[in-house]
């Protein structure tokens, strides 16, 4: 399968921002290209938490990786799992082989981290991929169903609370939209309970929500969430999390639907790297992206701890892009021969969508919050989505639910959950 | 859950056309409604093909139903799954409960039958839910990233080849999309297979395609079908189906994929009305739909034996919404002390698609093919489609494929199938 040609092979492990990224910017390389995932879609992060609560389907954000390169000819797409990595034997084990490689991009991203609570992941799942996405959707929509159905007053109480932890953008995401889900897109569809009377709480750990924003526009988050209903909780430390709800401390609250948005760990592939890591899990790189004992291979994205003013660069698309970028630019210096300046980040700013007009913005000291900055974010994530197909048929979702309130995926896929199950 | 003023209570069980179109029409009654389906969607069966080929994202074709209903305020839509049916006792029990009912429409729809063959089902999928649909995807899709990866030629050959059994509507319209795939969609996406040497094999044990349509049209159709590369055998009689293809008596074909659209029985729940039934499964009804013995129990849809000239009414989706309406006319002329003329089914005609610009269409003793027919299945399928956003979206999604012969929704869904396993 390493065959033809002689020239440099370089792998890439991930098919996210930054892995495709990479594989775009060695388009003109004389090196030849595989890029492995264990799925076949690349899917846009950012929007994901609107497939979760249906207001997108999942094709209109993810794309076949295959599909987006097609057109790139040195680049070969392939669906496998890796499972380790032998820098020394210049070669990826694969659950089923292995691929030997000249140049290594590792890009495998991040996933939920319970903080060493492993058990609260079956009753608080994490979004990280569509099929977080529908698993989040299934629980939200059987919620309500099933209060439908509820006699007793206080089950239904509790099956109409939806409790999000982690006020992290996904956090703050999440609980806007299921104020607006219960505010305006299910008035009317119910006959035995007021989906208005339906209780969203949001909990931080923290003193304030999105901590690397500017304090007034974690305030003007928070007032935005109240004005949709969503119930703002700072400095709450959740100390158990099970089918009933969530304890913090010795209080509770009794909740049906929990949503876990609080922390991510790095993809535990890094471990195989033998270097060392941070306590997220995400592997210290040089200066230019590789591990140290190994030039040859460049670890990025939400996996890369990279120092960045006095902190580290936060695990963003931006960032995952520009890194990709950089370790493509470094792998083409390499083979011809060439250096190249250090990995230096670009804060291109930060958006976070509330809902429906709703959002605040920072770029650099300049902040602002509402309707300008929604629309900016509205406007920025149809530049970046994959494809033009995709970006059409988002904008008129968008435009059709901004008119009606209405969400248009609301689907509930096969699962056990699915069905109403004896008691 | 039955309280609630004095009103008869009318319960429909399932949300397909048949129990859909039942609620619209007693829309004025003076009743109570109940529908309850197991799902929380109504699905547009005649595009579920469309989903299975990943040429549209599920919710393109299916909406909740209390969305559909939101406006009718007599029902009440629960979901909820029908166990069995006690007549006399006038209750439906359900799963976790029962509920009490005056009138009770079974609607229940029909499922797979393997004429007796069940351990085929796991080798060769049928296509009747949202659920069946995103397995086919997989598998199709899977077939082809596995055959990048495989270097033993004969196994790349059966990773390539893709049988439909049963040469009605379904068949052919699968046949025909999963031929248009090889030939157009992934051209140009893999870089050690041509997906244009896949092979596409319909079998039908009849001595022609589309058996209910006039002779000529069944041969227009087979050739339709073979000008998209598609290899029709007819009188092939299955004799067995494994992991690795499917027996036609002595004879075999190798192939990873095998899709089954061979047959349908009617839901098991009719079996609890104790009455009598056909070989399909189905209630024999009377002339007012209604079962013998209980005149308040009406049975319809693909469900119901109802003689029609010198066969049966076919379970096709208009038979199933003529007979909602039916019922819920019988209902309310119960209800409100008149009588009824006894059912009579109008044809409204048959159209099949194949492909793009490929179809044939019946009208009485009128038939025509090609882009004419094709035309015609465009927009009247268009115009069926509950709610005027999936209309939009489905329409651009067509005229887009229909520009670049793309398919938007090729995402494979995690499954144990979905990820690469060691052999």
């Amino acid at each position: 399968m390493d065959g033809g040609g002689n020239q440099p092979h370089v792998v890439i492990i991930g098919g996210g921002f930054g892995g495709l990224y990479a594989a775009k910017a060695l388009k003109r390389a004389p090196v030849r290209i595989t890029l492995l995932d264990r799925r076949n879609h690349h899917v846009f992060q950012p929007l994901l938490y609107q497939v979760a609560t249906a207001a997108l389907a999942a094709p209109d954000i993810a794309a076949p990786i295959r599909k987006i390169l097609r057109r790139q000819r040195n680049v070969t797409v392939m669906l496998a799992n890796a499972d380790s990595i032998d820098a020394p034997g210049k070669r990826v084990v694969l659950s089923d082989g292995e691929i030997h490689f000249d140049y290594l991009i590792v890009a495998a991203g991040a996933m939920h981290s319970y903080f060493g609570h492993d058990a609260w992941a079956e009753f608080a799942p994490g979004l990280k991929s569509i099929d977080d996405a529908f698993d989040i959707r299934r629980r939200v929509l059987i919620a309500y169903e099933k209060a439908e159905r509820e006699t007793d007053a206080q089950r239904r109480k509790e099956l109409l609370t939806f409790v999000v932890v982690g006020g992290g953008p996904t956090g703050v995401e999440l609980a806007g939209a299921l104020a607006e889900i219960a505010r305006n897109t299910l008035t009317r569809d119910f006959r035995n309970v007021d989906p208005q009377s339906a209780r969203v709480v949001l909990l931080d750990a923290g003193d304030r929500l999105l901590t690397p924003y500017l304090p007034r526009l974690s305030q003007s988050a928070q007032r935005q969430l109240e004005g949709l209903g969503v119930q703002v909780v700072t400095g709450a430390r959740v100390t158990a999390i099970d089918a009933m709800g969530v304890s913090i401390g010795p209080e509770r609250i009794q909740a049906a639907t929990v949503l876990w948005a609080a922390g991510v760990q790095s993809n535990p592939l890094g471990q195989s790297l033998g270097v060392p890591m941070d306590r997220a899990g995400r592997v210290q790189v040089e200066p230019d992206l590789s591990i140290p004992g190994h030039s040859n291979v460049f670890v990025i994205g939400d996996m890369a701890a990279v120092k960045w003013r006095d902190g580290m660069v936060p695990g963003v698309a931006p960032a995952a892009m520009q890194m990709g970028r950089f370790a493509a630019r470094a792998i083409f210096a390499r083979v011809t021969g060439r250096t190249l300046e250090p990995f230096s980040y670009v804060d291109k700013g930060s958006l976070a969508t509330i809902g429906r007009s709703r959002a605040v913005a920072q770029f650099g000291k300049w902040g602002f919050s509402g309707i300008v900055a929604w629309s900016f974010w509205l406007w920025l994530h149809i530049f970046f989505l994959i494809g033009f197909r995709n970006r059409m048929v988002v904008l008129m979702e968008w435009f059709w639910a901004y008119l009606t309130f209405q969400r248009s995926a609301r689907i509930i896929l096969d699962d056990p959950h699915a069905r109403i199950k004896p008691k």
